[in-house]
């Protein structure tokens, strides 16, 4: 296997490799440390490289994995072992900086790992570096001001989408084997989606946001980006801080059943009235495919989705601002903030009380809709284009669709939201390209505590329309 | 005993002459209904008098608890059965209209019971009405400008206090054995302290709020008025819906316990700092009966006590004023409310979301630094005057203390409202009258979960110094 090969293997060709002796864990980091040095500059993807950490734990993997079987010092701490990966740059790290991709924490140095790190840390994760991102998370383009724009690696004019912009970039170019993200109204599946890679909005709850800095904690979720189901699952398993999370289910066996059971609904409001026409298209070619594994569609009507872009914004306007007024940041450093950062932190001062409450008592009534439409239609799954466009180019603030100028950051959130007000679980998977050569992401939403299913039917069409190209770098 | 005296008995009193057979169920229900008839154009205590179903439930107390023992159709349902008592009128009942004190609601009649009406049912108590209260429950006056202002027992002239002030006068003036009101400000413990009777807030989710009318979720709780601390443990007992309240410690065996291994708390702050002489006075009386009766004490200090009246406010204001909007009352009736009420429902329009979660996250620092000074201290139990001031007279929106005129709602909520902010248990007992024969009530506050610490240092105290007064009507 040549070194691209390599960069772009999954991560369980990497264990097996490390296993077999014909790969270590010390010459992989090296590896991505080269890449990294070559292909950032062009992407932009980390705001911090962390050699010296990923070679300390690399060579700590390799001196157990590699001890004689049975030996004092052996020790395989299962699939992440060795493995290289990298972290959005919002999720503490001990004694490395967290800025958070903001200039009010750019000297900012934790001190204690965040609860996910130390889950990584102890599957004997290898870590490679911090990733950029948009500003405080709080947007979806991943253009930082204070430290670049991400840029992505299908096309290097155009973003990678955000706010886990960095992590994306990274992963779709083979600088990391998976990365983890947060996601409060799409900022895992916005960056997969445009970069062609699976990202995993986990239900609300099911992944620790302890050491995490906050945006709007009523949406906030932890997840995983990687460039297969395979690795989304062995990432999550890791990170997941429920242990009703069923390790056995995920044998090969599982992973292989067709979908001749699995019925998936098709929202009539909201995901299908603002698309562009090559996500259409690529987009009804993925529902062809999922229906020749045996898949069944339904329509469902939720009417409130038509209200969660508005209470979406209430509810993380009100609570980021609460949050940057609570750290001491606003509006005691709004001169430090990115220009579009400091006016949703504006609009958010604001915002009603009774307009924040309202829109907590719409997100119930709306899991209610949600569910009860869901059952009654008789499934599990919704699927939708996780954006309605591809990945825009930098700087784009309006996008051109059905003949009117709207603005990007809508465009990339509306479809993504509504996962975040109900807490659901949500995955993006890469689906195609569109003729200019981007990818289109399709999004898969399940009930609460459903990522097993969502990662089974993920898998099968995975399988069977497996991703041939890589980015050009 | 005579009749007075009959309707002044403790349940327990009466439950052993129902059980010696030397009173009846539906005699008891007549001779409460006769003195409603008779007194309640004074007081105005109930809005709702429910002659029929009273007779009704006590015909079924009656043919249970008098069939043979061990014959068909012989039932004891335990110390409420057979009971007369009230509810205030913001619980719902089903078939009774339930008008929340309001014009808004005044032919509303609700279609199912709340769960403490179905508890109470269960215990075969018996319902005499629904009482007079603050509209909606957002005032501490029960000055009601829709159905008349509640009378205080002691004085005609003065309020009952409130919100739940028709429960409280009914109680005091031998209208019923016991009633349930609500508390998210000091609903229960202000119109108890007023009108000489026992009071108790329990810890926030103790008692269920399904079927109640919402003030402030956040704040709300629901609880009983009684005579009597073992009254009052009684009834809570009854309506508490967590199995973990313990029937068997309330023998009377741990009732009589001294009060030698009780330290008690006196806050430096907020509670103190405006008292009116003669409730000062009554107080300091009743802090030194406690020591005779063997409890220390000692000072704490909880600094954002000191914040509670703003964090209080702003949450209260925020969660009615969109309870209003919800149920589709505010604004559209606007009309139909009493002044005081319209002019906080229109406050509550103003509070910015990120105050409301400002409060919110102070009310977490306050807990925390409530329950560490109790740890330091080494107290369980917090002492202080439940109002600064002895019932006011009906329509004195402000009160003169310490050579200043301060808003007699303000002076009548500080005390109270830490408890609500906290979530923790709070007692008002009678421990005195002034000069001019108004009440007065002590507070003790607890840990969460900690009513029974409360009612067993009460009961020691009631003990001691039993009520000796009855109001003159």
């Amino acid at each position: 296997m040549n070194d691209t090969d390599l960069a772009f293997a999954s991560i369980e060709e990497i264990g097996k490799l490390f296993r077999k002796r014909k790969l270590y864990p010390v010459e992989l980091a090296k590896l991505m440390l080269v890449r990294i040095e070559q292909l950032n500059p062009k992407l932009n993807a980390y705001i911090t490289v962390t050699a010296d950490v990923a070679l300390a734990q690399a060579k700590k993997a390799e001196s157990e994995l590699f001890a004689p079987r049975g030996r004092r010092g052996f020790r395989d701490r299962g699939p992440l072992h060795g493995i290289p990966i990298s972290l959005k740059d919002n999720i503490y790290t001990k004694g490395i900086r967290t800025t958070a991709g903001s200039k009010i924490l750019k000297d900012f140095i934790p001190q204690h790992d965040a609860q996910v790190v130390i889950m990584l840390e102890e599957a004997g994760a290898v870590l490679l570096g911090k990733t950029n991102m948009h500003e405080f998370a709080y947007g979806v383009t991943s253009n930082n001001p204070h430290y670049g724009p991400v840029r992505n690696p299908w096309d290097l004019s155009r973003i990678a989408g955000g706010s886990s912009g960095g992590s994306a970039a990274a992963v779709a170019a083979g600088l990391c084997y998976g990365s983890i993200g947060t996601d409060t109204g799409g900022s895992i599946r916005i960056p997969a989606s445009l970069c062609g890679i699976v990202g995993l909005k986990p239900t609300r709850g099911h992944v620790s946001d302890s050491g995490i800095i906050a945006l709007s904690p009523t949406l906030d979720c932890t997840g995983p980006l990687a460039r297969s189901t395979r690795d989304a699952a062995i990432m999550l398993r890791t990170i997941a801080q429920t242990h009703s999370f069923p390790f056995g289910s995920w044998s090969a066996q599982k992973f292989s059943a067709n979908l001749a059971k699995s019925r998936l609904g098709l929202p009539k409001e909201l995901f299908f009235d603002l698309l562009s026409d090559d996500i259409r298209s690529v987009f009804d070619g993925a529902l062809r495919d999922l229906r020749k594994l045996g898949a069944t569609m339904g329509q469902i009507s939720i009417p409130l989705l038509n209200e969660t872009e508005e209470d979406g914004n209430q509810i993380a306007w009100a609570e980021a601002t609460h949050y940057h007024q609570q750290a001491g940041h606003f509006p005691r450093c709004t001169a430090e903030y990115g220009e579009d950062v400091r006016a949703r932190l504006e609009m958010g001062t604001k915002v009603l009380a009774t307009s924040y409450l309202r829109s907590l008592y719409l997100r119930a009534l709306f899991i209610h809709q949600l569910l009860f439409a869901m059952d009654e239609a008789g499934v599990n799954v919704v699927v939708v284009p996780t954006t309605p466009i591809p990945a825009p180019v930098i700087g784009g603030e309006t996008t051109a669709l059905a003949r009117e100028e709207h603005p990007t950051r809508a465009l990339l959130l509306r479809n993504n939201r509504p996962a975040n007000l109900a807490g659901i679980p949500a995955l993006s998977i890469p689906c195609g390209f569109t003729e200019s050569g981007l990818p289109v992401g399709l999004q898969l939403m399940g009930r609460h505590t459903g990522e097993q299913t969502l990662l089974r039917i993920a898998h099968a069409y995975e399988r069977a329309h497996p991703q041939q190209r890589r980015p050009s770098l």
